[in-house]
Protein backbone atom coordinates (compact mmCIF):
# COMPACT_ATOMS: atom_id res chain seq x y z
CA UNK A 1 0.00 0.00 0.00
CA UNK A 2 1.00 3.78 -0.76
CA UNK A 3 3.08 6.22 1.77
CA UNK A 4 2.99 9.33 2.07
CA UNK A 5 6.13 11.12 3.34
CA UNK A 6 6.56 14.85 4.41
CA UNK A 7 9.83 16.38 5.51
CA UNK A 8 12.43 18.31 4.09
CA UNK A 9 13.53 18.64 1.03
CA UNK A 10 17.31 20.45 0.53
CA UNK A 11 20.58 20.44 -1.47
CA UNK A 12 23.65 19.28 1.40
CA UNK A 13 26.71 20.53 0.95
CA UNK A 14 29.00 17.94 2.80
CA UNK A 15 32.35 18.02 4.27
CA UNK A 16 34.38 15.67 5.49
CA UNK A 17 37.96 15.28 6.46
CA UNK A 18 38.56 13.65 2.82
CA UNK A 19 36.36 15.25 0.51
CA UNK A 20 33.87 17.85 -0.04
CA UNK A 21 30.61 17.46 -1.91
CA UNK A 22 28.22 20.39 -2.33
CA UNK A 23 24.65 20.82 -3.20
CA UNK A 24 24.46 16.99 -3.12
CA UNK A 25 20.69 16.07 -2.64
CA UNK A 26 19.47 15.81 0.82
CA UNK A 27 17.03 16.63 3.29
CA UNK A 28 14.76 14.27 5.52
CA UNK A 29 11.67 13.63 2.87
CA UNK A 30 14.16 12.57 0.43
CA UNK A 31 16.21 10.25 2.42
CA UNK A 32 13.26 8.22 3.73
CA UNK A 33 11.65 8.47 0.17
CA UNK A 34 14.16 6.88 -1.74
CA UNK A 35 14.75 4.28 1.10
CA UNK A 36 11.27 3.83 0.87
CA UNK A 37 10.33 3.63 -2.40
CA UNK A 38 12.53 0.02 -2.93
CA UNK A 39 8.89 -1.21 -0.93
CA UNK A 40 6.38 0.39 -1.19
CA UNK A 41 4.67 3.60 -4.21
CA UNK A 42 5.77 6.95 -1.96
CA UNK A 43 3.58 10.10 -2.15
CA UNK A 44 6.41 12.88 -1.81
CA UNK A 45 5.13 16.26 0.24
CA UNK A 46 7.73 19.31 0.03
CA UNK A 47 9.17 22.41 -1.41
CA UNK A 48 12.22 23.36 -2.98
CA UNK A 49 13.53 26.38 -5.47
CA UNK A 50 13.92 27.48 -8.82
CA UNK A 51 17.42 26.65 -8.09
CA UNK A 52 16.69 22.99 -7.59
CA UNK A 53 18.81 20.83 -10.06
CA UNK A 54 16.50 19.10 -12.37
CA UNK A 55 18.63 15.62 -12.62
CA UNK A 56 17.14 15.56 -8.67
CA UNK A 57 13.74 15.73 -9.80
CA UNK A 58 14.51 12.61 -12.67
CA UNK A 59 16.16 10.58 -9.19
CA UNK A 60 12.91 10.91 -7.60
CA UNK A 61 10.89 10.15 -10.56
CA UNK A 62 13.53 6.93 -10.87
CA UNK A 63 12.57 5.47 -8.08
CA UNK A 64 9.15 5.75 -8.87
CA UNK A 65 8.74 8.84 -6.01
CA UNK A 66 4.72 10.55 -6.70
CA UNK A 67 5.79 14.23 -6.74
CA UNK A 68 2.03 15.59 -7.05
CA UNK A 69 3.00 17.06 -3.74
CA UNK A 70 6.94 18.60 -4.20
CA UNK A 71 5.87 22.31 -4.51
CA UNK A 72 8.69 24.16 -6.60
CA UNK A 73 8.02 27.89 -6.20
CA UNK A 74 10.57 30.97 -6.64
CA UNK A 75 13.41 31.22 -4.16
CA UNK A 76 15.99 29.19 -2.84
CA UNK A 77 15.89 25.55 -2.07
CA UNK A 78 16.76 24.95 1.50
CA UNK A 79 20.32 24.70 2.07
CA UNK A 80 22.38 22.54 5.00
CA UNK A 81 26.18 22.32 5.35
CA UNK A 82 27.98 20.89 7.35
CA UNK A 83 31.05 18.90 8.29
CA UNK A 84 31.93 16.01 10.11
CA UNK A 85 35.22 15.08 12.21
CA UNK A 86 37.58 12.22 11.20
CA UNK A 87 35.15 9.65 13.78
CA UNK A 88 32.24 10.37 11.59
CA UNK A 89 30.26 10.57 14.66
CA UNK A 90 30.73 14.38 15.66
CA UNK A 91 29.07 16.97 12.99
CA UNK A 92 28.86 20.55 13.14
CA UNK A 93 26.70 22.55 11.28
CA UNK A 94 28.03 25.52 8.88
CA UNK A 95 25.77 27.26 7.74
CA UNK A 96 21.47 26.57 7.17
CA UNK A 97 19.68 28.49 5.00
CA UNK A 98 15.97 27.79 5.28
CA UNK A 99 15.34 29.68 1.18
CA UNK A 100 11.62 28.53 0.41
CA UNK A 101 11.36 26.29 3.05
CA UNK A 102 10.51 29.18 5.59
CA UNK A 103 6.92 29.74 3.71
CA UNK A 104 6.38 26.28 3.49
CA UNK A 105 2.65 25.34 3.85
CA UNK A 106 2.02 22.33 3.04
CA UNK A 107 -1.51 22.09 1.39
CA UNK A 108 -1.83 17.99 -0.16
CA UNK A 109 -3.22 17.09 -3.36
CA UNK A 110 -6.78 15.31 -2.97
CA UNK A 111 -5.71 12.06 -4.09
CA UNK A 112 -3.15 12.24 -1.28
CA UNK A 113 -5.20 12.70 1.72
CA UNK A 114 -6.57 8.86 1.63
CA UNK A 115 -2.86 7.52 1.78
CA UNK A 116 -2.91 4.72 4.55
CA UNK A 117 0.55 4.68 5.36
CA UNK A 118 2.36 8.44 6.63
CA UNK A 119 5.81 9.63 7.71
CA UNK A 120 6.49 12.31 8.82
CA UNK A 121 9.92 12.87 8.66
CA UNK A 122 11.92 15.57 10.45
CA UNK A 123 10.42 18.77 9.77
CA UNK A 124 9.02 21.57 12.35
CA UNK A 125 6.27 19.41 14.74
CA UNK A 126 3.58 22.53 13.26
CA UNK A 127 3.87 21.37 9.86
CA UNK A 128 4.30 17.78 11.09
CA UNK A 129 0.53 18.42 12.39
CA UNK A 130 -0.84 20.16 9.37
CA UNK A 131 -0.13 17.98 7.02
CA UNK A 132 -2.23 15.21 9.38
CA UNK A 133 -4.69 17.90 9.82
CA UNK A 134 -5.26 17.20 6.03
CA UNK A 135 -5.19 12.93 6.19
CA UNK A 136 -8.72 11.05 5.82
CA UNK A 137 -8.01 8.15 8.63
CA UNK A 138 -4.48 6.80 7.77
CA UNK A 139 -3.85 3.86 8.85
CA UNK A 140 -0.71 4.08 10.83
CA UNK A 141 1.48 7.16 11.37
CA UNK A 142 5.00 7.23 12.10
CA UNK A 143 7.01 10.56 13.66
CA UNK A 144 10.63 11.24 13.47
CA UNK A 145 12.04 14.31 14.84
CA UNK A 146 15.57 15.93 15.84
CA UNK A 147 17.02 17.94 18.73
CA UNK A 148 15.85 21.50 17.33
CA UNK A 149 12.36 20.97 18.00
CA UNK A 150 13.12 19.54 21.53
CA UNK A 151 14.68 22.89 21.86
CA UNK A 152 12.18 25.22 19.85
CA UNK A 153 8.96 23.56 19.69
CA UNK A 154 8.17 20.97 22.22
CA UNK A 155 4.62 22.01 23.06
CA UNK A 156 3.88 21.38 19.40
CA UNK A 157 5.97 17.96 20.02
CA UNK A 158 4.56 17.15 22.87
CA UNK A 159 0.71 17.47 21.29
CA UNK A 160 2.19 15.85 17.96
CA UNK A 161 2.89 12.59 20.15
CA UNK A 162 -0.42 12.11 20.81
CA UNK A 163 -1.71 11.58 17.21
CA UNK A 164 0.85 9.46 16.04
CA UNK A 165 1.05 5.47 16.18
CA UNK A 166 5.12 5.41 15.92
CA UNK A 167 7.60 8.06 17.03
CA UNK A 168 11.18 7.83 16.35
CA UNK A 169 14.23 9.62 17.85
CA UNK A 170 18.01 9.18 18.27
CA UNK A 171 19.52 8.32 21.74
CA UNK A 172 20.76 11.63 22.85
CA UNK A 173 16.83 13.09 21.77
CA UNK A 174 15.36 10.78 24.03
CA UNK A 175 17.32 11.48 27.25
CA UNK A 176 16.78 15.48 26.50
CA UNK A 177 12.64 14.76 25.80
CA UNK A 178 12.95 12.39 29.24
CA UNK A 179 15.64 13.58 30.99
CA UNK A 180 16.42 10.05 31.71
CA UNK A 181 19.79 8.71 31.11
CA UNK A 182 18.84 4.94 30.59
CA UNK A 183 17.10 4.21 27.63
CA UNK A 184 14.69 1.62 28.87
CA UNK A 185 13.22 4.14 31.43
CA UNK A 186 13.12 6.82 28.90
CA UNK A 187 11.08 4.39 26.35
CA UNK A 188 8.50 3.46 28.94
CA UNK A 189 8.16 7.47 29.70
CA UNK A 190 7.77 8.41 25.95
CA UNK A 191 4.95 5.51 25.97
CA UNK A 192 3.01 7.91 28.51
CA UNK A 193 3.45 10.75 25.84
CA UNK A 194 0.94 8.70 23.91
CA UNK A 195 3.25 6.73 20.92
CA UNK A 196 2.31 2.91 20.90
CA UNK A 197 5.95 1.97 19.31
CA UNK A 198 8.73 3.89 20.55
CA UNK A 199 11.69 3.58 18.82
CA UNK A 200 15.62 5.31 19.60
CA UNK A 201 18.17 4.96 17.11
CA UNK A 202 21.33 4.35 17.98
CA UNK A 203 23.77 4.79 15.22
CA UNK A 204 25.63 2.03 14.59
CA UNK A 205 24.49 0.53 17.69
CA UNK A 206 21.59 -0.62 16.33
CA UNK A 207 17.86 0.75 17.36
CA UNK A 208 15.76 -0.40 20.23
CA UNK A 209 11.80 -1.20 20.08
CA UNK A 210 9.15 -0.71 22.25
CA UNK A 211 5.98 -2.13 21.82
CA UNK A 212 3.02 -4.03 22.56
CA UNK A 213 4.77 -7.35 21.89
CA UNK A 214 7.62 -6.13 24.23
CA UNK A 215 11.47 -4.94 23.94
CA UNK A 216 13.08 -5.94 20.15
CA UNK A 217 16.94 -5.12 20.27
CA UNK A 218 17.98 -4.47 16.32
CA UNK A 219 21.40 -4.75 15.12
CA UNK A 220 22.45 -2.11 12.62
CA UNK A 221 24.86 -3.60 9.72
CA UNK A 222 28.03 -3.43 10.35
CA UNK A 223 30.30 -1.38 8.14
CA UNK A 224 34.30 -1.29 7.43
CA UNK A 225 33.70 2.34 5.68
CA UNK A 226 31.54 4.98 6.43
CA UNK A 227 31.86 7.46 3.39
CA UNK A 228 29.10 9.70 5.14
CA UNK A 229 26.22 9.04 7.22
CA UNK A 230 23.94 11.78 6.72
CA UNK A 231 20.45 10.95 6.09
CA UNK A 232 21.37 8.01 7.63
CA UNK A 233 18.31 7.73 10.46
CA UNK A 234 15.91 9.11 7.99
CA UNK A 235 16.93 6.09 5.62
CA UNK A 236 16.09 3.78 8.40
CA UNK A 237 12.66 5.31 9.17
CA UNK A 238 12.21 5.12 5.65
CA UNK A 239 13.04 1.53 4.68
CA UNK A 240 10.95 0.65 7.81
CA UNK A 241 7.75 2.11 7.09
CA UNK A 242 8.00 1.50 3.53
CA UNK A 243 8.70 -1.90 4.32
CA UNK A 244 5.63 -2.21 6.71
CA UNK A 245 3.17 -0.65 4.34
CA UNK A 246 4.76 -3.55 1.33
CA UNK A 247 3.50 -6.50 3.69
CA UNK A 248 0.57 -8.08 4.90
CA UNK A 249 -0.15 -8.40 8.42
CA UNK A 250 -0.79 -6.45 11.57
CA UNK A 251 2.00 -4.27 12.29
CA UNK A 252 3.45 -5.93 15.65
CA UNK A 253 4.04 -9.65 13.20
CA UNK A 254 6.27 -7.10 11.14
CA UNK A 255 7.90 -4.21 12.86
CA UNK A 256 10.92 -6.09 13.47
CA UNK A 257 11.83 -7.27 10.27
CA UNK A 258 10.64 -3.71 9.20
CA UNK A 259 13.67 -2.19 11.08
CA UNK A 260 16.00 -4.98 9.94
CA UNK A 261 15.00 -3.75 6.37
CA UNK A 262 15.86 -0.20 7.47
CA UNK A 263 18.77 -0.68 9.29
CA UNK A 264 20.38 -2.24 5.78
CA UNK A 265 19.11 0.69 3.35
CA UNK A 266 20.78 2.86 6.39
CA UNK A 267 24.21 0.56 5.34
CA UNK A 268 23.62 1.59 2.12
CA UNK A 269 23.46 5.18 2.53
CA UNK A 270 26.09 5.74 5.01
CA UNK A 271 28.64 3.97 2.11
CA UNK A 272 28.46 6.95 -0.15
CA UNK A 273 27.95 10.92 -0.42
CA UNK A 274 24.10 11.69 0.67
CA UNK A 275 22.02 9.65 -1.68
CA UNK A 276 24.90 8.62 -4.26
CA UNK A 277 24.61 4.70 -2.50
CA UNK A 278 21.45 4.09 -1.67
CA UNK A 279 20.20 5.19 -4.79
CA UNK A 280 22.31 2.21 -6.55
CA UNK A 281 21.03 -0.59 -4.57
CA UNK A 282 18.57 -3.19 -5.75
CA UNK A 283 15.88 -4.90 -3.85
CA UNK A 284 18.29 -7.92 -4.63
CA UNK A 285 21.21 -6.64 -2.51
CA UNK A 286 19.08 -5.14 0.51
CA UNK A 287 17.65 -8.64 0.70
CA UNK A 288 20.54 -10.19 0.43
CA UNK A 289 22.33 -7.96 3.47
CA UNK A 290 19.38 -8.68 5.50
CA UNK A 291 19.82 -12.24 4.93
CA UNK A 292 23.63 -11.50 6.12
CA UNK A 293 22.59 -9.67 9.43
CA UNK A 294 20.43 -12.48 10.22
CA UNK A 295 23.58 -14.98 10.32
CA UNK A 296 25.46 -12.24 12.18
CA UNK A 297 22.96 -12.04 15.13
CA UNK A 298 21.61 -15.86 15.34
CA UNK A 299 23.39 -17.59 18.40
CA UNK B 1 35.99 -28.98 32.30
CA UNK B 2 37.66 -27.02 34.36
CA UNK B 3 39.30 -23.19 34.10
CA UNK B 4 42.07 -21.60 35.34
CA UNK B 5 41.93 -17.28 35.91
CA UNK B 6 44.78 -15.35 36.62
CA UNK B 7 43.70 -11.46 37.78
CA UNK B 8 43.65 -9.06 40.33
CA UNK B 9 42.02 -9.86 43.15
CA UNK B 10 41.29 -6.81 45.12
CA UNK B 11 38.70 -4.78 47.72
CA UNK B 12 36.92 -1.68 45.36
CA UNK B 13 35.86 1.36 47.22
CA UNK B 14 32.76 2.81 44.37
CA UNK B 15 31.30 5.91 44.79
CA UNK B 16 28.33 6.94 42.44
CA UNK B 17 26.10 9.98 42.87
CA UNK B 18 23.94 7.94 45.54
CA UNK B 19 25.84 6.09 47.65
CA UNK B 20 29.49 4.71 48.40
CA UNK B 21 30.54 1.26 49.02
CA UNK B 22 34.08 0.79 50.56
CA UNK B 23 36.28 -1.74 50.31
CA UNK B 24 33.91 -4.21 48.65
CA UNK B 25 35.58 -7.75 46.82
CA UNK B 26 36.47 -6.56 43.40
CA UNK B 27 39.34 -7.17 41.26
CA UNK B 28 39.11 -8.89 37.42
CA UNK B 29 39.83 -12.49 38.75
CA UNK B 30 37.34 -11.93 41.62
CA UNK B 31 34.46 -10.85 39.02
CA UNK B 32 35.49 -13.39 36.17
CA UNK B 33 36.10 -16.23 38.96
CA UNK B 34 32.54 -15.64 40.03
CA UNK B 35 30.92 -15.29 36.80
CA UNK B 36 32.25 -18.89 35.20
CA UNK B 37 31.39 -20.55 38.76
CA UNK B 38 27.85 -20.84 37.45
CA UNK B 39 29.26 -22.96 34.14
CA UNK B 40 32.35 -24.55 35.41
CA UNK B 41 35.09 -25.49 38.18
CA UNK B 42 37.54 -22.59 38.52
CA UNK B 43 41.04 -22.39 39.61
CA UNK B 44 42.02 -19.12 41.05
CA UNK B 45 45.45 -17.30 40.54
CA UNK B 46 46.09 -14.24 42.82
CA UNK B 47 47.13 -12.47 45.69
CA UNK B 48 45.68 -10.76 48.75
CA UNK B 49 47.06 -9.25 51.98
CA UNK B 50 46.96 -9.78 55.78
CA UNK B 51 43.88 -7.31 55.56
CA UNK B 52 41.60 -9.48 53.46
CA UNK B 53 38.52 -10.11 55.03
CA UNK B 54 37.65 -13.66 55.58
CA UNK B 55 33.90 -13.32 54.37
CA UNK B 56 35.28 -12.53 50.80
CA UNK B 57 36.80 -15.69 51.24
CA UNK B 58 33.79 -17.72 52.40
CA UNK B 59 32.03 -16.19 49.41
CA UNK B 60 34.42 -17.29 46.85
CA UNK B 61 34.42 -20.96 48.61
CA UNK B 62 30.61 -20.51 48.18
CA UNK B 63 30.95 -20.87 44.30
CA UNK B 64 33.47 -23.67 44.63
CA UNK B 65 36.15 -21.88 43.65
CA UNK B 66 39.72 -23.46 43.96
CA UNK B 67 41.97 -21.29 46.18
CA UNK B 68 45.06 -23.56 46.13
CA UNK B 69 46.12 -20.47 44.11
CA UNK B 70 45.52 -18.03 45.74
CA UNK B 71 48.25 -16.05 47.78
CA UNK B 72 47.76 -15.05 51.05
CA UNK B 73 50.89 -12.95 52.00
CA UNK B 74 52.12 -9.94 54.89
CA UNK B 75 50.87 -6.75 53.55
CA UNK B 76 48.00 -4.91 52.41
CA UNK B 77 45.34 -6.07 49.68
CA UNK B 78 45.22 -4.21 46.05
CA UNK B 79 42.84 -1.42 47.20
CA UNK B 80 41.11 0.45 44.02
CA UNK B 81 39.17 3.68 44.53
CA UNK B 82 37.10 5.24 42.18
CA UNK B 83 33.66 7.47 41.46
CA UNK B 84 30.87 7.07 38.66
CA UNK B 85 29.48 10.24 37.25
CA UNK B 86 25.39 10.55 36.85
CA UNK B 87 25.51 8.68 34.13
CA UNK B 88 27.07 5.43 34.59
CA UNK B 89 29.31 5.81 31.61
CA UNK B 90 32.44 7.87 33.06
CA UNK B 91 34.29 6.46 36.00
CA UNK B 92 37.37 8.53 37.60
CA UNK B 93 40.06 6.30 39.71
CA UNK B 94 40.77 8.07 42.83
CA UNK B 95 43.11 6.20 44.22
CA UNK B 96 44.89 2.54 43.35
CA UNK B 97 47.06 1.05 46.21
CA UNK B 98 49.48 -2.17 44.36
CA UNK B 99 49.80 -3.70 48.33
CA UNK B 100 50.78 -7.17 47.78
CA UNK B 101 50.43 -7.09 44.29
CA UNK B 102 53.63 -5.25 43.48
CA UNK B 103 55.15 -8.29 44.43
CA UNK B 104 52.98 -10.84 42.70
CA UNK B 105 54.72 -14.04 41.26
CA UNK B 106 51.96 -16.39 40.50
CA UNK B 107 53.39 -19.54 41.02
CA UNK B 108 50.78 -22.14 39.90
CA UNK B 109 50.07 -25.19 41.99
CA UNK B 110 51.44 -28.31 40.33
CA UNK B 111 47.35 -29.63 39.98
CA UNK B 112 46.41 -25.97 38.07
CA UNK B 113 49.22 -26.52 35.34
CA UNK B 114 47.19 -29.18 33.34
CA UNK B 115 43.84 -27.03 33.27
CA UNK B 116 42.24 -27.15 30.21
CA UNK B 117 40.79 -23.29 29.78
CA UNK B 118 42.76 -20.52 30.97
CA UNK B 119 41.29 -17.12 31.34
CA UNK B 120 44.25 -14.49 31.26
CA UNK B 121 42.12 -11.68 33.07
CA UNK B 122 43.07 -8.23 33.42
CA UNK B 123 46.59 -8.26 34.85
CA UNK B 124 50.16 -6.99 33.53
CA UNK B 125 50.78 -8.59 30.22
CA UNK B 126 54.56 -10.05 32.01
CA UNK B 127 52.08 -11.93 34.93
CA UNK B 128 49.80 -13.24 31.79
CA UNK B 129 53.03 -14.60 29.86
CA UNK B 130 54.22 -16.11 32.72
CA UNK B 131 51.42 -17.89 34.06
CA UNK B 132 51.01 -19.35 30.45
CA UNK B 133 54.43 -20.40 30.79
CA UNK B 134 53.78 -22.70 33.14
CA UNK B 135 50.59 -24.32 31.90
CA UNK B 136 50.76 -27.52 29.90
CA UNK B 137 48.97 -27.84 26.73
CA UNK B 138 45.81 -25.51 27.90
CA UNK B 139 42.96 -26.59 24.84
CA UNK B 140 41.91 -22.43 24.73
CA UNK B 141 43.30 -19.21 26.49
CA UNK B 142 42.28 -16.14 26.30
CA UNK B 143 43.59 -12.74 27.57
CA UNK B 144 41.31 -9.33 28.61
CA UNK B 145 43.60 -6.70 28.92
CA UNK B 146 42.92 -2.72 30.11
CA UNK B 147 44.13 0.80 28.31
CA UNK B 148 46.78 1.17 31.47
CA UNK B 149 48.36 -1.75 29.30
CA UNK B 150 48.34 -0.51 26.04
CA UNK B 151 50.26 2.47 27.14
CA UNK B 152 52.83 1.15 29.68
CA UNK B 153 53.73 -1.92 28.29
CA UNK B 154 52.36 -2.46 24.91
CA UNK B 155 55.70 -4.53 23.71
CA UNK B 156 54.36 -7.63 25.87
CA UNK B 157 51.00 -7.02 25.41
CA UNK B 158 51.40 -7.87 21.28
CA UNK B 159 53.72 -10.35 22.42
CA UNK B 160 51.31 -12.34 24.67
CA UNK B 161 48.96 -11.61 21.38
CA UNK B 162 50.76 -14.33 19.67
CA UNK B 163 49.48 -17.01 22.31
CA UNK B 164 46.37 -17.07 22.38
CA UNK B 165 43.09 -18.32 20.79
CA UNK B 166 41.06 -15.25 21.71
CA UNK B 167 41.55 -11.48 22.82
CA UNK B 168 38.70 -9.47 24.49
CA UNK B 169 39.08 -5.59 24.74
CA UNK B 170 36.42 -3.25 24.70
CA UNK B 171 36.04 -0.50 22.05
CA UNK B 172 37.60 2.79 23.04
CA UNK B 173 40.94 -0.38 23.82
CA UNK B 174 40.56 -1.92 20.06
CA UNK B 175 40.98 2.22 19.06
CA UNK B 176 43.83 2.76 20.46
CA UNK B 177 45.54 -0.44 19.88
CA UNK B 178 45.30 -0.14 16.10
CA UNK B 179 44.83 3.47 15.46
CA UNK B 180 41.12 2.59 13.46
CA UNK B 181 38.11 4.44 14.34
CA UNK B 182 36.00 2.14 12.65
CA UNK B 183 35.90 -1.57 14.65
CA UNK B 184 35.25 -4.10 11.65
CA UNK B 185 38.76 -2.72 10.46
CA UNK B 186 40.74 -3.15 14.17
CA UNK B 187 38.81 -6.24 14.22
CA UNK B 188 40.84 -7.70 11.25
CA UNK B 189 44.16 -5.28 12.20
CA UNK B 190 43.97 -7.41 15.34
CA UNK B 191 43.49 -10.38 14.22
CA UNK B 192 46.57 -10.05 11.85
CA UNK B 193 48.50 -9.85 15.87
CA UNK B 194 47.42 -13.26 16.58
CA UNK B 195 44.13 -14.05 18.16
CA UNK B 196 42.27 -16.58 16.05
CA UNK B 197 38.96 -14.63 17.86
CA UNK B 198 39.06 -11.09 19.09
CA UNK B 199 36.00 -9.58 20.98
CA UNK B 200 35.44 -6.24 21.23
CA UNK B 201 33.34 -5.34 24.31
CA UNK B 202 30.50 -2.61 23.75
CA UNK B 203 29.32 -2.20 27.20
CA UNK B 204 25.72 -1.17 27.01
CA UNK B 205 25.88 -1.67 23.12
CA UNK B 206 26.74 -5.25 23.63
CA UNK B 207 29.63 -6.94 21.75
CA UNK B 208 31.31 -7.98 18.44
CA UNK B 209 32.77 -11.41 17.45
CA UNK B 210 35.11 -11.85 14.65
CA UNK B 211 36.36 -15.05 14.06
CA UNK B 212 36.63 -18.03 11.65
CA UNK B 213 33.05 -17.93 10.99
CA UNK B 214 32.80 -14.74 10.61
CA UNK B 215 31.52 -11.83 12.60
CA UNK B 216 28.79 -12.30 15.75
CA UNK B 217 26.72 -8.82 16.94
CA UNK B 218 25.83 -9.83 20.48
CA UNK B 219 23.56 -7.93 22.04
CA UNK B 220 23.86 -6.52 25.57
CA UNK B 221 20.74 -7.33 28.03
CA UNK B 222 18.87 -4.32 27.97
CA UNK B 223 18.97 -2.93 31.85
CA UNK B 224 16.46 -0.19 33.33
CA UNK B 225 18.60 0.40 36.10
CA UNK B 226 22.33 -0.14 36.23
CA UNK B 227 23.81 0.40 39.95
CA UNK B 228 27.33 0.22 40.01
CA UNK B 229 28.86 -1.23 36.30
CA UNK B 230 32.16 -1.93 37.99
CA UNK B 231 33.42 -5.85 37.01
CA UNK B 232 31.00 -6.05 33.88
CA UNK B 233 33.71 -6.36 31.50
CA UNK B 234 34.93 -9.27 33.75
CA UNK B 235 31.97 -10.94 34.66
CA UNK B 236 31.25 -10.87 30.53
CA UNK B 237 34.81 -12.58 29.92
CA UNK B 238 34.44 -15.06 32.71
CA UNK B 239 30.87 -16.00 31.67
CA UNK B 240 31.41 -16.50 28.41
CA UNK B 241 34.95 -18.64 28.76
CA UNK B 242 33.23 -20.47 31.45
CA UNK B 243 30.26 -21.88 29.64
CA UNK B 244 32.47 -22.45 26.77
CA UNK B 245 34.41 -24.69 29.51
CA UNK B 246 31.52 -26.53 30.29
CA UNK B 247 29.81 -27.22 27.01
CA UNK B 248 30.57 -30.26 24.40
CA UNK B 249 31.81 -29.69 20.96
CA UNK B 250 34.33 -27.34 18.96
CA UNK B 251 34.37 -23.52 20.39
CA UNK B 252 33.15 -22.28 16.80
CA UNK B 253 29.74 -24.23 17.68
CA UNK B 254 29.72 -22.63 21.23
CA UNK B 255 31.20 -19.39 20.94
CA UNK B 256 28.11 -17.26 20.32
CA UNK B 257 25.92 -18.49 22.62
CA UNK B 258 29.06 -18.32 25.39
CA UNK B 259 29.10 -14.60 24.60
CA UNK B 260 25.42 -14.30 25.53
CA UNK B 261 25.67 -15.90 28.81
CA UNK B 262 28.61 -13.68 29.47
CA UNK B 263 26.28 -10.69 28.71
CA UNK B 264 23.45 -11.84 30.87
CA UNK B 265 26.17 -12.69 34.01
CA UNK B 266 27.50 -9.24 33.21
CA UNK B 267 24.04 -7.59 33.51
CA UNK B 268 23.50 -9.01 37.15
CA UNK B 269 26.97 -7.53 38.46
CA UNK B 270 25.56 -4.40 36.60
CA UNK B 271 22.45 -4.43 39.06
CA UNK B 272 24.37 -4.62 42.28
CA UNK B 273 27.56 -3.04 43.65
CA UNK B 274 30.44 -4.96 43.62
CA UNK B 275 29.27 -8.51 43.56
CA UNK B 276 26.50 -8.26 45.77
CA UNK B 277 24.05 -9.07 42.82
CA UNK B 278 25.91 -11.79 40.67
CA UNK B 279 26.45 -13.71 43.86
CA UNK B 280 22.67 -13.63 44.54
CA UNK B 281 22.38 -15.36 40.74
CA UNK B 282 21.41 -18.59 40.09
CA UNK B 283 21.56 -20.95 36.67
CA UNK B 284 18.02 -20.96 36.85
CA UNK B 285 18.36 -17.20 36.29
CA UNK B 286 20.95 -17.11 33.85
CA UNK B 287 18.64 -19.53 32.05
CA UNK B 288 15.82 -17.47 32.28
CA UNK B 289 17.41 -14.14 30.96
CA UNK B 290 19.19 -15.73 28.13
CA UNK B 291 15.63 -17.08 26.75
CA UNK B 292 14.41 -13.31 27.58
CA UNK B 293 17.49 -11.99 25.48
CA UNK B 294 16.62 -14.74 22.04
CA UNK B 295 13.25 -13.20 21.87
CA UNK B 296 14.50 -9.87 22.62
CA UNK B 297 16.60 -9.85 19.14
CA UNK B 298 14.49 -12.45 17.11
CA UNK B 299 13.02 -10.84 13.80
Amino acid sequence: MSLLIVGSTALDSIKTPNAENPRLLGGSASHAAVAASFFTPVNLVGIVGEDFPKKYVALYRKHGINLDGLQNVPGKTFHWSGEYEVNMNNRRTLATELGVFETFNPTLPEAYRRTPYVLLANIAPSLQHHVLDQMKKPKFVVADTMDLWLNIALQDLLKLLKRVDAFVLNDSEARQLTDQDNVMVALKQIHKMGPKYVIVKKGEHGAILSGPNGIFVAPAFPLEKVMDPTGAGDSFVGGMIGYIASQKGTVDSKIRRAMVHGSVVASFCCEGFGLQQTTRVTSAKIAQRVKTLEKLVRF
